[in-house]
């Protein structure tokens, strides 16, 4: 066995800088067109994600998304009928987005028409952290079935994140989570962190995080 | 910007390769030991992979954990209540357990006393696929609130599975999502994929996992 340690060490050190440097220039694009906020999305495969789209995008003016998907453009499809720009970046296999995939359909975004950039990033609690995309916050989605321990578990994107949805709160008298510990779980992890509860299924707690994204944007 | 993209090919061809000469190394040792069955459990983080084990563990003759967590040993610490040899590898921050992992632990694994060996793999649906361990089978752990829909947007590990395990059926008439099109969906990606309905809550369906477990185990 060859060992390729410093190598591949030094390839990820390059290719992390890389990252670094498109995603400043998605950031310059993004603050020339003024937009006023840019969200980057992450959370585990099923955490809600899309549906959070659905129920917060029809109270923004002016909003857009890219979704990033690794196989189907399922997502994109569920979007377009929210009639905002959307754009479908599918990974081929890969398991997160990257500043370079951005960099890449920007130009053909219709960056001047939106004053929100939701960016949805491939389902993975892990991966998607180390990339910046040039957005202004991660926004890390739980949904509550996933269970109390996650910030524990995974806690990169919990300290890299401004803001966590807890998401299908509608479910907590069914699966025996305490979302009290969860929080305090969070907490243990960035206590920074703001953290807002909500049901894309009964509509609880969806005019506060409107209202949070709104404060989180430029004015 | 440099494009290291033949590089960074050459080097992930050569990690994969090395990947496969030490899981096969791996598997020697399993076969080695008499070892019936090593299953190689995956899903997203929350999917219910640590229940499960304590759901089952139980009702196998000589089993035998190990966990693969990115930052706690919280799951180690919950499965070590089971009386059975459980081991723990902490990835510091990695997405995925690999062959080498397993070969620099397994000399401290007492695996002369396990007839089965379950390896948990880090929460996360994506990157574990692509690492073979030496196991006999990967085993897809998708729970229902996760939504319709995973299958397609994360082919390969239904496709790369042997057994899919549905698990929080309890959460059925709560959380909006009809487990006849989930298995449609599934199907539509891998017909040959052996599906159980189960509840760790409930123990619903428990019973037919070990004894599929069983089956797919050498005897």
């Amino acid at each position: 066995m060859v060992d390729d340690a410093p190598k591949r060490i030094e390839i990820q050190d390059r290719i992390l800088k890389e990252n670094e440097e498109l995603a400043e220039e998605n950031k310059n694009l993004y603050r020339g067109h003024d937009i006023k906020g840019v969200f980057n999305l992450i959370g585990s495969p099923g955490a809600g994600k899309t549906s959070l789209l659905e129920s917060i995008i029809p109270r923004l003016e002016k909003a857009g998304i890219i979704e990033g998907d690794i196989a189907t453009a399922r997502d994109a499809e569920r979007v377009h009928a929210l009639s905002v720009p959307v754009l479908q970046i599918n990974t081929m296999g890969a398991c997160h987005l990257d500043a370079n995939m951005l960099a890449q359909v920007l130009p053909d975004f219709p960056l001047p028409e939106v004053n929100y950039l939701f960016i949805e990033n491939v389902g993975n609690l892990v991966c998607p952290t180390g990339y910046d995309l040039g957005e202004d916050h991660k926004v890390v989605v739980l949904s509550l079935p996933e269970g109390e321990d996650k910030a524990a578990k995974y806690p990169a994107i919990f300290r890299a994140s401004t803001l966590c949805v807890l998401n299908k709160l509608d479910l907590e008298p069914h699966c025996g989570v305490d979302v009290e510990l969860l929080e305090e779980d969070i907490r243990d992890v960035n206590p920074d962190l703001d953290i807002c509860r909500v049901s894309c299924e009964s509509g609880q707690g969806i005019d506060e995080l409107v209202e949070k994204l709104k404060q989180l944007s430029r004015r």
